[in-house]
């Protein structure tokens, strides 16, 4: 198969066959066909598109281009494993408070996990803020602590999807990232090739996401549950809210903290919210409830009975952790400077650019510029008022967690521009904004 | 300036200063900008085109990455330097005739050529059918003759608009060749960088050239114009007829022969007109005669005094050739084996696919399927009966020189297919089908 035609096709507004595309991916991984040809390729498919089954194709070349993981023999038998993906916002602990959830209602969760980069932060690097807590596990640890305690994450092993991993890095310099169908391939490539019998996807949608209006994340999601169901996968997407930060916690131990209080049953509404509904949706897809009431029953008792708060403690002290900051949370580690925003006048609040206050974290040090950069965990920002609410002069808008007062004083200064009040009274922000299955609209 | 930033500019459909293509052009010559960025810029230019400032940014970037000559220093105080260019056709042997005829009426020519890949042949190729005859020339030597003789043809020195090479080479690869600004880019750099003061193109049009409708070669001549006027050179764009193959002869021996015939006046009718058109043109441009007519009259005198044939057989000698050729075409290599293919039906000759009698030459012989190839100089076809022509049962349609039997046959079969031979009498085709020029529609 020549490669040029595979372009020439593609440009033309051809529909590639799975043969094609499997020819270009491998030919690719293996070297034989050069980056210059795939950022063609890239570009004409960023112009084109692609059909659900050519995005299919491409995923599950890209899935089958190294190690694909099966887990059954690590759980019960007839377990399905159930894996939950979030497309990255501000302020996004999700897997830290629903893995647990999910794993102590007897569903397991062995996670692959990825670092933070841009404005948006990684689960490995929150979890890392708790002392001693490992995230490189061999697969057979990996396989153990599974079968053990039912709650794993860990950091993606190098061989997973390394097609996958190859495209984004040439996509990344080439102009190509904002291709639908590369991005759905790209997200279920990894989940496929870690052995998904059925995923969540909490696809974020506003000004603090990738997708920024709910028509592309509509159209992102519907691909996604397409691919999984073209791959025998039952996939369902959740859109949610990104307008504003999730939760109040932005910044990595800061976050930790609030996963931890919300498995107290003591989490912001809006986190609390999404953590519910995330896990519920995966307890259904991994068949430990019949309907959403069952498992949303099964959730408030993981928190109410306090067995998420326990799975969490023995996943941390498995992957080599300090458990006791589980009940101790104020034994994280804390940033030396901490100052408020306050409102310069009163009124509702209007809007909170939620990528404004990611930027920030990253010029607190809690974010990183450019791959392998270092990040401080203690550093962040507490959002106390969140759209809808009604602050008076002087009410407190933000908490700030810096290293230093310069540090302090300039994540202030963005702070204070990345929020607007006005005098009509808002209506705080839904929190999932549409749900998308097979079959459905 | 970040490449990335540049691609998607274009990407997204903007317009890319002459300063940002300058410094795409010569980061990639330099190599600090990478094929794979390339090729994707290209693929974006695919989509997105170029307007005409951008196109001619990137001809200036493109010629200025080299050497830029300067030809004034070798001929007359103010002549002006004038050259031409065909986009390829089959049979299209005009440089043979036109630049001895323009020598010959006192404009000096010194042009640079290419040879021949896929279906269309070059003028290197053809000229090389001539014992002895070299292309390879010093800058010196390319001078000395010009000041000395008028007329040189030389193969391209590899200095001359290096970034062209290079983007042409990665086009072919990347699914990007069939671009106007990048086409127009691609001839024009080359001109520019060769010093001259005004162009003739020939742009062939119909199935046996690159730009199959007049739509197509109407767009690329408007542009090419235009960059010329952007660039302060004079551009005269004739579109030509390219549906069958030019004059009789489709070979290389076959067609010096034919050109030599024309300079003698006993041309085919075709070419006759197209020579003596590219020549008036190019002595109008060369201020060498004020109006058209006078141009014709200079062009028919040349011939009708032998002036132009003397002209030719100089510059056969000047580079080394065998100058009795011109008085003997007869010495010239010829094929071993003639065999003709005649008319299975009467009527009249409707329509010969150019292109498949190309490839039958290429089949022959006679032309390259990848760069290096050696080739055939006395193998061809003399195309006897073209479109309009009423032919009887057994008449003669084509002449096929071959070096074997077996190759002849397999010429004679692929020739009758190319035919098309119907009842209703069919309109000889016009030879001249559009004229552009800066400032005319």
């Amino acid at each position: 198969m020549n490669p040029v035609e595979i372009i020439v096709k593609k440009r033309d507004g051809g529909e590639l066959t799975a043969q094609e595309i499997a020819a270009f991916i491998n030919g690719y991984t293996q070297g034989s066909i050069p980056d210059y040809q795939a950022a063609a390729w890239a570009m004409a498919v960023y112009f084109q598109g692609m059909s659900d089954a050519e995005t299919t194709a491409l995923t599950l070349a890209m899935a089958a281009s190294g190690d694909q993981l099966d887990l059954h023999d690590a759980v019960a038998p007839g377990t399905r494993i159930v894996d939950k993906h979030s497309s990255g916002g501000v302020g996004d602990k999700t897997t830290l408070a629903v893995a647990p959830i999910v794993a102590a209602c007897g569903l397991p969760v062995g996670k692959m996990s990825g670092r933070g980069l841009s404005f948006t932060g990684g689960t490995i690097d929150k979890l890392e803020s708790i002392p001693g807590w490992n995230p490189d596990l061999s697969e057979e640890q990996f396989r153990r602590q599974l079968h053990d305690i039912g709650l794993v994450v860990a950091g993606q092993t190098s061989n997973l999807a390394p097609a996958d991993k190859a495209l984004y890095a040439l996509r990344d310099v080439t102009g190509t990232v904002p291709s639908l169908p590369l991005i759905a391939g790209s997200i279920m490539s990894k989940k496929l090739a870690a052995g998904a019998d059925a995923i969540v996807l909490d696809v974020k949608c506003g000004r603090g996401a990738f997708m920024e209006t709910l028509e592309q994340a509509r159209a992102l999601s519907r691909l996604m549950v397409a691919i999984g169901s073209r791959a025998g996968r039952n996939v369902t997407a959740l859109i949610t809210q990104m307008e504003q930060p999730l939760g109040r916690a932005v910044g990595h131990a800061l976050e930790v903290q609030e996963a931890i209080a919300t498995l107290q049953g003591h989490g912001p509404a809006d986190f609390q919210e999404l953590v519910e509904t995330v896990a519920s949706e995966m307890l259904i897809l991994g068949q430990a409830a019949a309907e959403l009431e069952e498992a949303q029953a099964l959730v408030r008792k993981a928190i109410a009975e306090n067995t998420a708060l326990v799975k969490l403690q023995a996943f941390v002290v498995a992957q080599g952790g300090d458990g006791s900051v589980v009940e101790h949370p104020e034994k994280l580690p804390s940033a030396p400077v901490i100052k408020q925003v306050v409102a310069p006048k009163a009124g509702y609040v209007q809007r909170i650019l939620a990528r404004e206050i990611g930027l920030t974290c990253v010029d607190l040090g809690g974010g990183r510029r450019k791959k392998g950069d270092p990040i401080d965990h203690r550093v962040g920002i507490l959002v106390e008022a969140k759209v809808g609410a009604r602050v008076g002069v002087g009410d407190v808008l933000c908490v700030v967690h810096a290293r230093d007062e310069v540090d302090a004083e300039r994540a202030l200064a963005r702070i204070g521009g990345a929020y607007q009040i006005g005098d009509k009274p808002a209506t705080p922000l839904p929190v999932i904004l549409d749900r998308v299955q097979f079959g459905g609209d």
